[in-house]
């Protein structure tokens, strides 16, 4: 009689939901799934505690929402697999990132702290929370001022998004939740204390968020030069135990196994980040194969033997993506959120009956009349920072532009343009690491926009490369599964396991050789007004954000 | 027993339909309106005669629709208005310009004559066919080379749409219908032509589109410079017979008194353009009172005593307005255009419910929702270019550009930020004209959008000027009753017939000071987009032009 199948627990946690996975552990087989939205969703208007109104750009979460997909997501995964508990052997997570809250040293969040929780600072500040760019921007001046070894790891720029540039706004604008706070804490790294007790760094955050690099955090004295309260951030707020990737954290606690209904004392991988675990779950773990998520927004992730510098990449960080290479990670903060936007602007009448007549969403009716034009027929090109730059440029402050309107321009041709703009985007980065000595040699697609065939066509040929695809609807979940695997020692490393459990569907879209060299001459336009605006007049957007938010200010005075 | 009233009729011709107006002679009292709709409007897509697709940025119209609208709309407004129809003294005509068309010497359209019709080239081109700017750089480019005097009357640039680059498009294309015409006629002329069997031309369409300067075309040097065929243009497709405004050019024919009612031998006035008519109409005759006329595109006429050359402009003519003055234009190629078009993209479906809820149109509704946001708090600015630059760069290959937008972006932003830019274009024409010595002192809105409240502030506001209103809902139609009135001798001349005729409302909207420095922020970064896409890399959207029309061209050869 064989022995019974052993399963893993992939918990990924996104930007609007968690989702748990149940994966056979020996061949990676997705048995089940379910999934647990998050009750308070994004706050990005209001604070649900308090009703009070936020500032503009920021973008909080409640952390309770968390556990609730380790209660509700996880035994509903469990039972619609139909599987014994007992065969669990293990348990990971991944999240975005960087979503960071302040916590006491117990682990327990301000936001859950009557004391506390009608500051909005107490609550986990979200990926997409965009309010502290002059925070990153003085983080920068400084670092390349005193020539901080560290910043060329960043490409130059550290975002706004980080935990740096996050914390130096907390300290600043509510000085006594900064004094309050033990700990700066991932939520990647807070969920993973939650199920083993155990409060430990994991090396992709650390290092991508947290600049840790060569083992040391930045200098006090660097911090201090940002704001003497600040000079011992990273040696009191942040942690210095830091995780390899696939380690054991720990054994899951008697509380988490009453919230999953998991047995107690299996293991808890130490936590990950959603785009770098979905690389094992493709199944790769060679160096120049960039595998992109792409949704909402898209995050670039590639291995490297070597170390290099790319400009305006996010980073390249060490045992980042597996254990043992550089792992190099560039990103477009909005995407597939784009193009919802663009929906949610309104289309004409007639688009949404055609769609309805067709059976299809407004977003794939869109999608396949303008697949039906040719190339540039439409006159347009769009920058794609509704919601700024990631790389190459790393600026939250930059904004959407669309150009070549006439009074003949049609909804889908817009539409298709702001695909096109995200395919370039994705071309701009692919680019700056060929540049830098970092050739990209295969695209992987991973990600809900996987679904949207012109799409994918689209970014094959503005790439001039065939793009593969991963062959699981799971992809972080599946990812997380192959590091619980590996915690629970199924299989000896990341390298074997994401071999056995991975999944891809090579060469899934080719380009044509006509349309990438038309998008040749698109991509051109899209460069100059991408040079410009984001470097040589880098001020003209900001300006208009200041203009923004002196408006919006007077009328909230009003 | 007073003597009974004299009526006049005045007859609009817009893009889309033809409105006579009956007015007393003595006093401009409207007494009763009627409009025909072209049966054929626009004809932007196909020629109605043939099915023929048409080229992009064409736009045909057929002549035989504006005998339709004195057929129909003249004895419409007469039986509406109950007057005898032996009390009308006098008509009046005014048109859209330069809207031109290719005849035989006896005023025979080509378009009307078998051999010719199913040429596109045999038609009407309305003012907005915008096919020919490669001709008018060509006309630019030598005139510039060779020094010509009249080329400083138009602001440095020939317009596309004027008789010169339409006509030279004519010959190289068609060279037949070239042949074939025995003369080039505005339809400002040609319906006078019609009215009265005599071919003359107005002070105003030849002057501003005609390059008709002190008593002269342009050189037969300088046309056989631009194309050898072409060097006669001037002396035997035009003609030298040049009317005063408010001239009689003849008496109302035995056939146009059967298409109308009228009596036969009634005063005809020289034809004139819907435009310039129109300040006269608004009581204008004196110099640095600027009038604009806003809708789908908007003009802006004034008068000045002295002749001075204002770059951009569209031209400067002596007696192009009033007679004795000179009269300045500048225009904007798309206003209202640009607005109807953005709702033509969809809105979302709640902002439509709003709208019906209030009894008030989506633009309305969008316009009311926009004024209600602080200045700027949309952090948003565009270029009006979604038709084209009339003023003051006279490109119609340049196309429309929005910048700013976030995800937090909402529609009624983005409209208010497009009726904003329309503004900033008019202050950009304002500016020249200060700039140039010729000092715009008052600010007169005619036209449709004078009905849109919100927008005529944000203007004054923009301007820092007073807005002053023109009070007739008919303001072109009454400006050529006021010519009818002069032609007919009720007047002396424009001047008294303007001050006993014309109708004004002063300082309709004021500026408030705190919103129009808050604009001037915005204004800085229009200027900066403007000079950019405009001057400095003007290229780059005729790129994309050049992009769109190859992919066109590929799809049609598919």
């Amino acid at each position: 009689m064989p022995e019974p199948a052993k399963h893993v627990i992939g918990v990924d946690y996104g930007t609007l939901s968690g989702r748990a996975v149940v994966v056979r552990a020996g061949d990676g087989e997705e048995v089940a799934w379910a999934e647990t939205p998050y009750p308070h969703g994004v706050m990005d208007g209001t604070l649900a505690a308090t009703g009070a109104a936020l500032p503009s750009n920021w973008a909080l979460q409640d952390p309770d929402d968390y556990v609730e997909v380790l209660r509700r997501a996880v035994p509903e995964a469990v039972a619609a697999a139909g599987i014994d508990p007992a065969s669990v052997v293990g348990i990971a997570t991944d999240f975005t990132a960087c979503t960071v809250l302040p916590v006491h040293a117990d682990g327990t969040p301000l936001s859950r702290d009557p004391a506390w929780r009608g500051h909005p600072h107490a609550w986990v500040k979200l990926w997409k929370h965009h309010a502290a760019q002059p925070h990153a921007d003085r983080i920068n001046a400084l670092a390349a001022e005193r020539g901080e070894t560290w910043l060329g790891r960043y490409g130059g720029r550290i975002s706004s998004e980080w935990e740096y540039a996050k914390a130096l706004q907390l300290l600043e604008e509510d000085p006594a939740v900064y004094a309050a706070m033990d700990r700066w804490v991932e939520a990647a790294d807070w969920i993973v204390w939650q199920l083993c007790g155990v409060e430990l760094r994991n090396e992709c955050t650390a290092g991508y968020k947290g600049i840790y690099q060569d083992g040391r955090y930045p200098s006090e004295e660097y911090l201090a030069a940002l704001n003497p309260g600040f000079a011992r951030f990273a040696a009191e707020k942040l942690s210095p135990a830091v995780a390899e990737l696939g380690a054991r954290a720990g054994g899951l606690t008697a509380q988490a196994a009453g919230w999953t209904g998991l047995p107690e004392g299996i293991a808890v991988a130490v936590g990950n980040v959603d785009a770098h675990v979905t690389a094992p779950a493709a199944g790769v773990t060679e160096p120049g194969r960039m595998v992109a998520i792409m949704g909402t927004s898209t995050c670039h992730v590639m291995l490297g033997s070597e170390l290099a510098e790319v400009p305006g990449m996010c980073g390249v960080v060490r045992g980042g993506i597996v254990p043992g290479q550089w792992g190099y990670e560039a990103g477009q903060s909005g995407v597939g959120d784009i193009f919802a936007w663009y929906v949610e602007q309104g289309v004409p009448p007639a688009v949404g009956e055609e769609a309805a007549a067709a059976g299809v969403s407004v977003h794939e009716h869109l999608a396949a009349l303008g697949d039906a034009d040719p190339v540039g027929a439409h006159g347009l090109v769009a920058l794609d920072w509704w919601s700024g730059n990631r790389s190459v440029l790393v600026d939250h402050e930059l904004t959407g532009l669309l150009v070549g309107m006439t009074l003949a321009t049609r909804p889908h041709e817009v539409y298709r343009a702001l695909v096109e703009a995200t395919a370039f985007g994705t071309r701009r980065i692919v680019d700056a690491f060929n540049d830098a000595g970092v050739p990209v040699t295969e695209f992987i697609a991973a990600g809900g926009l996987l679904r949207n065939g012109p799409l994918m066509r689209c970014y094959a040929d503005v790439l001039r490369m065939p793009i593969s695809v991963i062959d699981s609807d799971q992809g972080p979940a599946l990812g997380s599964a192959i590091h619980a695997a590996v915690a629970a020692g199924v299989h000896p490393d990341v390298y074997a396991a994401a071999r056995a459990m991975g999944r891809i569907r090579r060469d899934a879209y080719m380009p044509d050789a006509a349309r990438a060299s038309a998008y040749d001459d698109l991509y051109a336009v899209y460069l100059r007004l991408h040079d410009h605006f984001g470097v040589e007049e880098r001020g003209l957007m900001r300006r208009l954000q200041e203009i923004r938010e002196r408006g919006a200010a007077s009328r909230d005075g009003a």
